[in-house]
């Protein structure tokens, strides 16, 4: 069923208040994952509905949770989830480090005891709205294999960026530190087709192309096939996310995939710079349209965030095609 | 010549000091190539000094320059390097972080007018020896296309994160953006060997395997062979050092591979992040020990910063072997 944006948004928050979440979890996790379904963002869309209300019903997420900044010197906060869904704890650490790096000209917002934050960058859209630069990072349920190592140690840890440009949509750089998505393993399996080396390992540590196998075993990291560059980006991430913030590491969270285990106690850091206390605020949105420029002169450049922006800009105008399945699946409001 | 590592920075200086280089950016320079030497890290060590020396020659260098703190506001601030070797204007930018983190929790420094900055971690070291985490970012002449580009834009823009651990040595991981260092496409050229596809692109933006084709053309981002997260990664980083912080493009700047040219502009910029303002000073010690011990777990994995830290013990231990060549071929003291 063809349906506007809203009338979608409504129906997902009550899904989620029917699961247990309250009321302004539902709306700011249903607001989340309706903006990543009208960018084409499927994986961290409406297909989540059902899980995230399937964690709240099982008690791996707390309904009630009320999100609050647990601590803070200067710029340097952290924000604990209680437990609940991300997405009112993000927002809340994003809007205090847009008031600490407004006054100390650079701040970071950690989330501890946290969930599943679906688009890292989203999270920084308030970011670039004040004018300011936003950095994201996350853990998630471990996936990856250290350097040279056999066994899941790290999540597939995304990492974002936001520029803001002015007049002009900001660049929006939102990227996991997995070769792919579990989720395209996912699919394979399903569909029982074979995945391509360098995707993954099985479960004893070796490189494997089946896709059962890999999902026992572990993702692998960007450019693994020739490098351990990206497995030690992920080790970055996840060390800022946890021994600096105070996250749970991912080997100690059940998978988001699953239907029962822990609160997974996951986290998310947000680090916002304001470019009026560095290169100036107006000099800085002349160099990023210098930049673009010098990228667009070869035609196969395309900006970060262009094609999400084109097709949310479409859903905004005609809805979302929501399939009744899902509609049906979804808890009654 | 087995020469003791105070030897051959004195040796060192004074090249850089008979090129044009003040006292004050010949010591930090000549410390900085002997100690990346020291760790095994050839390309960025001794065999710099020519370079360094012919740029101070051919006013590519201002060897006047005295680096200054040019704007600050609360934990944020901008370093002039005043165009001369970016060593000292690197060491005073981490000092005036740390003290910036000190305060304010988390403190953004970065370089402008700078030149080639040798191993971004090793700036790295002061924020840990204060028991900071540390992130370090640079830009450097255009080398990498954007994401689906044909022509280089960004430099192959090096990351680094050092991570303190209490007694034990920090976690230092430095990799740079591009899938290998362009030095390796120069040895096999200079050998008249192919390179692997994945590498590069020649100057008309297809793949080539010709490494001389390969230099007159742009390195390829780690993993570009199967994703464009690599190229986006490049991208964040150039942002970050050139709008945010004020430095020049990689594509304004001319090569360090040649003598004649300008004066890069390019810039660093590092992040401190004091642990005692979010997890806790002792809580982060123990959690980086806790990840430890789970990568460890794996045979195979090795903590970034192992082999190095290594190294430079036995080269303290034993000296550098510098051969007699490249001790006459410096300018005399």
């Amino acid at each position: 069923m063809r349906l506007p944006l809203l009338d979608v948004e409504a129906r997902v928050a009550a899904a989620l208040r029917a699961a247990g979440a309250s009321g302004a979890m539902a709306e700011a996790t249903a607001a989340a994952l309706v903006l990543a379904e009208g960018q084409g963002l499927g994986s961290h869309g409406l297909s989540r509905v059902g899980q995230y209300a399937t964690h709240l019903r099982n008690g791996r997420v707390n309904g009630a949770a009320v999100p609050r900044v647990l601590r803070r010197k200067g710029g340097a906060l952290v924000v604990d989830a209680e437990e609940g869904l991300a997405f009112p704890a993000c927002a809340l650490a994003v809007q205090e480090a847009v008031a600490g790096a407004r006054e100390h000209g650079i701040a970071v917002a950690g989330v501890v005891r946290s969930h599943h934050c679906g688009v890292v960058v989203d999270h920084l859209r308030a970011a670039a709205a004040a004018g300011f630069v936003g950095l994201g990072f996350a853990n998630s349920p471990a996936a990856m294999p250290a350097a040279g190592g056999r066994h899941p140690v790290f999540g597939t840890n995304p990492v974002a960026a936001i520029f803001p440009r002015g007049a002009a949509e900001p660049l929006m750089i939102d990227l996991s530190l997995s070769e792919v998505a579990r989720g395209k393993v996912m699919v394979a399996a399903k569909a029982g087709k074979p995945i391509p080396e360098g995707w993954a390992l099985d479960a004893a540590g070796n490189p494997t192309t089946d896709a059962q196998a890999a999902l026992a075993g572990s993702m692998l990291a960007i450019g693994a096939a020739t490098s351990s560059k990206g497995a030690m980006l992920a080790l970055v991430v996840e060390l800022l996310v946890t021994a600096l913030i105070g996250a749970h590491f991912g080997f100690e969270a059940s998978s988001f995939f699953v239907d029962e285990g822990n609160r997974p106690g996951i986290g998310q850091a947000f680090i916002v710079i304001d470019p009026g206390a560095l290169a100036g605020a107006a000099h800085y949105v002349e160099r990023v349209d210098v930049l673009v420029a010098e990228m667009l002169q070869d035609n196969g450049v395309r900006l970060p965030g262009a094609r999400r922006a084109a097709l949310l800009r479409q859903a905004q105008a005609d809805g979302l095609d929501v399939p009744d399945a899902l509609l049906q699946a979804w808890p009654a409001a």
